[in-house]
């Protein structure tokens, strides 16, 4: 009911009295009572006037799943909300998860991951109290062939998430990593779990800096937060979520239609950081240099190489910007 | 050490005396006499004669991991072999331990499974004393587009090892169907967990019918087990389980020299059951008959359909032999 009741004091203009809410959810005073004094608790700043009710006057950065489900406005993503203080990494959880039957569209969020992953078996520093971790299950009816293009869906609902919570130029790194000025501020992670070509789930898993003050040596020339880039400022780290899945939830939309991203690339070479640019692909057989034209329906990189149109579709090459950082 | 004391009972001509068990082993004459004493409590018949030592006499139908172990003689799969006298799934248990680090080659094997799964999410019947249900974890270096092929790979592994084992004429079904007389006695079920196009690992889940006497009416006239098969032989579902997986290294080895199937065309039409023979392609846009070529290179059927060679790819896509029950 907390959920709820937080719903109910962001919806409300000024004052909600406790009679409504009792009546709105059918429970007595004392369980009104006790459920605000239990937000207030977490951090939740609650003015109680007597006669007039309650009125919410600040709401922290809270990860909670109260939270999470007070704000949601989703219509499928999250319907599921599972949120742990301190997990292994949200796409094992997730993936635990999918084997036990969670629905498509259940969300796995974490404020910190003790075996947090990135690409390859690589590790993905997640401490607690700076970033979003997060985990979308989806239990498509596609073939596993376009399952990969996906990541794409996700990177540009990242993207367009950021700049409505935050206001800054978050644009995309091809294939699939968010970077402002330059600098990466988020890595996704899309797994899938298949039988032959038919998808029996898929997880994407994104983390993003968001509170994060600096970084260790080894990232801190290629890596960001929100709260570097905007020059101090805290983001709502459960806005940030709900705005990436609402964004993510029309995107995907339209990549399911056509299973791949004929009615998405524009959007998509809109946001690309590169576009237009030379780029060096370091293809492990030859590198070369070309000017990166954008993505075709199927979410491989055009790159002009002198005249000559290439395509870039494996993850296994690195594309560089040869300018700037990325 | 009780796997170690089998493997010296079985590969002696005669008798084994205690003092050469407690020096081979380095351990005392109280601790072989506990081992032996032991082994037979789990069904093993082993004589002890004195002043000669152990035999074993009889070797009943055990799967335990010591049994496993005692007759391995493959190169690397099963290195690790995980035992269960009942799971929920040998898939599901092999994809939790990938999760866990679990290496290359790891095997589980199941005397019973409660969760058995079939293909597309359908259960599998999985039932005690009477199957052989494993799964064999690989963590190759593949490209996520080859690793369907594997599931046929480990079809010509299952067929050559039931011949080896029972003298049985098992033949494959296109991509991964065992029969035998034209009903099925074994199913695959591979598995996929992939970043993109990088492979996290796969699975190989492998169901064999041993000593069912009969079968659920829905599946009678189509699933047949060896038992039923020979005319009623009771076979030693440890040494099929053997015989499978040293097949399988072979198989296994000229696949991924090429990571397609061009060295192993040849043997896996050979034990094709609808090789020449007319077949119907239960295509969902246009179902349509034809004559079943052979394989290509990628594991697609080869279907001539009045002159035009016609290539069957998807899973989704069923063959029927157009006599006989397959």
């Amino acid at each position: 009911m907390k959920a709820e009741i937080l719903t109910a004091l962001r919806e409300a203009e000024g004052y909600v009295s406790g009679q409504q809410l009792c009546q709105r959810f059918g429970v007595s005073r004392t369980a009104v009572w006790k459920a605000i004094n239990q937000l207030k608790k977490e951090g939740y700043a609650i003015e109680a006037v007597q006669n007039r009710g309650y009125r919410i006057t600040d709401t922290p950065d809270i990860l909670s799943e109260d939270e999470l489900r007070s704000i949601r406005r989703t219509a499928w993503v999250g319907e599921k909300i599972y949120y742990y203080e301190a997990t292994d990494s949200t796409n094992i959880r997730a993936n635990r998860l999918a084997e036990e039957g969670a629905p498509h569209g259940t969300l796995v969020v974490a404020d910190a991951q003790d075996a947090g992953r990135g690409r390859r078996g690589r590790g993905w520093d997640s401490s607690s109290g700076t970033s979003v971790y997060m985990t979308l299950l989806l239990k498509p009816d596609i073939d596993a062939a376009n399952a990969s293009m996906l990541t794409l869906v996700a990177a540009m609902a990242v993207a367009e998430g950021i700049r409505r919570v935050s206001g800054l130029n978050a644009q995309i790194k091809w294939p699939n990593d968010i970077v402002i000025n330059g600098k990466k501020v988020c890595g996704i992670l899309t797994e899938m779990s298949a039988q032959m070509d038919y998808v029996n789930h898929i997880v994407i898993g994104i983390g993003i800096n968001v509170h994060n003050e600096s970084f260790p040596e080894d990232i801190a020339r290629t890596a960001t937060s929100l709260l570097m880039e905007s020059g101090g400022e805290h983001f709502h780290r459960a806005q940030l979520i709900e705005a990436v899945w609402e964004a993510f939830e029309g995107y995907y939309e339209r990549y399911l239609a056509t299973q791949d991203l004929r009615d998405l690339r524009n959007a998509y070479d809109a946001g690309l950081v590169n576009l237009g640019e030379r780029v060096r692909v370091l293809d492990p057989k030859e590198p070369y240099e070309g000017v990166a034209q954008g993505i075709t329906d199927r979410g491989e990189l055009i790159v002009d190489k002198d005249g000559t149109r290439t395509l870039v579709s494996s993850g296994e090459v690195s594309v560089r910007g040869i300018y700037g950082y990325v």
